[in-house]
């Protein structure tokens, strides 16, 4: 089953997908052009990994990571499909990332990789816009490079991991107004979905609602105001996004 | 006037000092020894400062930062006054920050340095431990140094900021079992308060409850379990913390 949160009608809602369309727990259907789409997940702590495709790695010219690369990322990068990013316009490259993202179900303190899929509640598409003027380290946590608002998409849907028997098996693409742009597999991931639950667990307390942003392959370009990126995941839908001038850009309070 | 946030009588309350002691809202004075203090914000974002006094970035051998090197803390590792920090058996270095914590309280988007206390809602205490071990990197973005559980005191109060005329010039000390080990001022501070403010809300929205632990001075020492922990800072009070052995070493589900 497909799962989404929306905001319709002065409130926000939980909704499943039947027969592609959204349905309230009440039966509702909202109309989709009424709707705002959200996160699919009321997501806790949101780790991101760095580097974690081969080829990624190749094209910004670093050396593959022998640990995974885990940074978090604040809620106010948060945001769902049909988001609007603003690009700053001082900078030179901003990039999406298109990544598969891993919702945990329930508690996980030091478990095994075999037993790590386990505690997945479920999969959703993330696209998680890098600001590369400012990506100086391996490590690049630098929150200019991976913090701004509205900056880390997911959605549109939460498909439960039942739905999903092989998240180590899926093809990722983006496309930028229409054209292709970025082709990878998850199956060429780094660290895999398990083994990642199972680093992260294995020194800290993983929760339901945690978010595990699994990297990108190569195929990041620059985009700008005015593009429609879409980013697709096999079995987990299509995550549209516009970016936009900041309208921030020089003022100051 | 200073804050706190208490669990008592099987409720999370909000309480204020009075005369040195806890008192709720409605008046009622709960017995210090059946208190659980929590952090006193009901914190959004965690921002930690990394290397922000010259004499702890000598104490590491670093070299002092440029810009401000920012990283983010997960809800995981965010507890109050008393709390119990675990210790993994297999680390040879876990040490303690006494920090100046900065609770913002309202939006904030570019802001300048002028305007940046304006938008800070009080003060209160951080106590950050950090497991030496995995610190490689000047940007030591690695989740294992700074996010383990229940490893980022806050508290035991926030203090209005109409109470702390000048937040950088405040006096900082440590004491292990009741020595004195670090000392220092926030006089010291590479960024200091108004910068940090400006440079965060430079490239992002920061919002009423997020919190900047601004950094440690010099005088880090490992600590071990079974060590009582105090950070105090001039003006805010006093925290204490428990090392305790990690009751989860050696289990694996």
């Amino acid at each position: 089953m497909r799962h989404a949160r929306i905001a319709w009608a002065g409130a926000i809602h939980d909704a499943i997908e039947v027969n592609g369309q959204l349905r309230l727990a009440d039966g509702r259907v909202p109309a989709e052009g009424e709707v705002v789409w959200l996160p699919p997940v009321k997501a806790q702590t949101v780790f991101a990994v760095g580097l974690n495709y081969a080829d990624h790695v190749r094209e910004l010219s670093f050396k593959p990571p022998t640990e995974p690369l885990v940074f978090l990322k604040g809620p106010n990068t948060l945001a769902g499909h049909r988001a609007q990013t603003p690009r700053p316009a001082s900078v030179k490259f901003m990039h999406y990332e298109c990544e598969l993202a891993v919702v945990i179900g329930r508690t996980a303190s030091r478990v095994s990789r075999d037993a790590a899929l386990d505690y997945v509640a479920g999969y959703t598409i993330g696209n998680d816009y890098a600001i590369r003027d400012y990506l100086e380290n391996y490590y690049r946590p630098n929150l200019r490079v991976k913090n701004r608002d509205s900056a880390t998409l997911l959605g549109p849907w939460l498909t439960d991991a039942a739905d999903v028997p092989d998240p180590m098996n899926l093809a990722l693409r983006t496309m930028v107004n229409g054209k292709l742009t970025q082709q990878g597999t998850t199956a060429d991931m780094i660290f895999g979905v398990a083994q990642l639950i199972e680093y992260l667990s294995s020194f800290m307390t993983l929760g339901a609602g945690d978010v595990i942003l699994t990297g990108t392959p190569e195929g990041v370009v620059n985009v700008n105001p005015g593009d429609v990126v879409v980013t697709q995941i096999e079995s987990l839908g299509s995550l549209t996004s516009l970016i936009v001038a900041d309208p921030r850009d020089g003022v100051r309070e």
